[in-house]
């Protein structure tokens, strides 16, 4: 569900930066919970002298580009909240080594996504929790497509 | 209109397949029918180590990243249909192979939009119809921004 | 706040290009005004045979992708205002030098987009012109979240 780009100065990160990094952004997400397979990571070098910030060649920039697709985070104060989180999870990355850094996120629909041919399984529905278990995508069936916790209603009667 | 973004393991496609994956996929638009030249597709390398699914390095995933533009695609069976379609589009390229792959769709504004410097004409307008057969972007007149199923109604008629 | 991915043909701009229309770009955002370092544009290299439009390889083809965070466009007029100031910004590095080219904007939430740590104060309060004046993120008080045009109007008064 998260497209994470990060765009980078070439060296910036080694192999094991990169691998700590993405379990940290990964942990995030699931602790919501989502599944973990959902958390994509794409690291991207730039060359000096392809960033430019304000107008300037900025070769110490890391740029974060989150898509979010499999939540929203709804009101402000989760939203704050959640941006704040995220600035603490890359904090010793950027911050701390002395590099500027921006992230921004995107939320793009979540009807139109598809993980290895499959249509994800509604928010917070046994299929999701299943996909939670078992970290991979696979079919689901209609019945699985209900809420782990169904709320039902009783049916009309006379108010009268 | 759309922008496709295929984020794919080095060396995953040859040219061969690059060419024949964005026939397919731009046949897939054209048969809308929008114009050919809307569909542009970038084959962008993703090097061992700089994709993470779950938190771990996977190199053998490939990513769609679509904008679509010119067209939105209304209601849940449109929406669930389109992404299949899609889904089948790739599958020779990514199920068949053995990769693992997902696909995510993003909606942009269509009027903060420009090809060689003219907005593209409205929707199944008289002028995008001269695109669609001319295959590329060219001025058109207010007259061409009318659609070409142009329904008129009655003017205003005394009704007691 | 704008984030721009300029795809362009290997070799198409040379460091002085890239320079100078980093700097176009910035201005035309620098003018609204929005604090400059807002501005961050990412050049990156399409190999040819990576680049497809209309299902033909196309070598010769610059793309634009434009994320807005911190202002929107209110209203067709100023939207299409905006999309051809972009387009003559850009001209002269692509029309005059005989590329294709295409402008996409998207635009992403306000609120959960963070600089340096710090979120973006409000659209035209006190802390946003401080830091336009500055050119640099830093924290701010809840006093400089107001408006630097600030209207109060009376309170309630008895109206009978």
């Amino acid at each position: 569900m998260p497209l994470w780009k990060v765009y980078h100065p070439t060296g910036a990160f080694s192999a094991e930066d990169k691998q700590e990094l993405a379990e940290r952004i990964t942990s995030i997400y699931a602790g919501v919970p989502i599944p973990k397979f959902y958390v994509v990571i794409l690291f991207e070098e730039i060359d000096n002298g392809n960033c430019f910030v304000g107008g300037k060649a900025h070769n110490q920039f890391v740029r974060f580009k989150v898509d979010q697709i499999a939540r929203t985070s709804p009101g402000p104060i989760l939203r704050e909240w959640w941006i704040r989180t995220l600035d603490a999870v890359v904090a010793p990355y950027v911050k701390d080594r002395g590099y500027d850094w921006e992230i921004s996120i995107d939320e793009t629909p979540f009807d139109v996504w598809s993980l290895q041919g499959e249509l994800p399984p509604p928010f917070e529905s046994v299929a999701e929790k299943r996909w939670v278990a078992e970290n991979q995508a696979s079919p689901y069936t209609l019945q699985e497509k209900l809420p782990v916790n169904l709320m039902l209603t009783p049916g009309v009667t006379d108010r009268s």
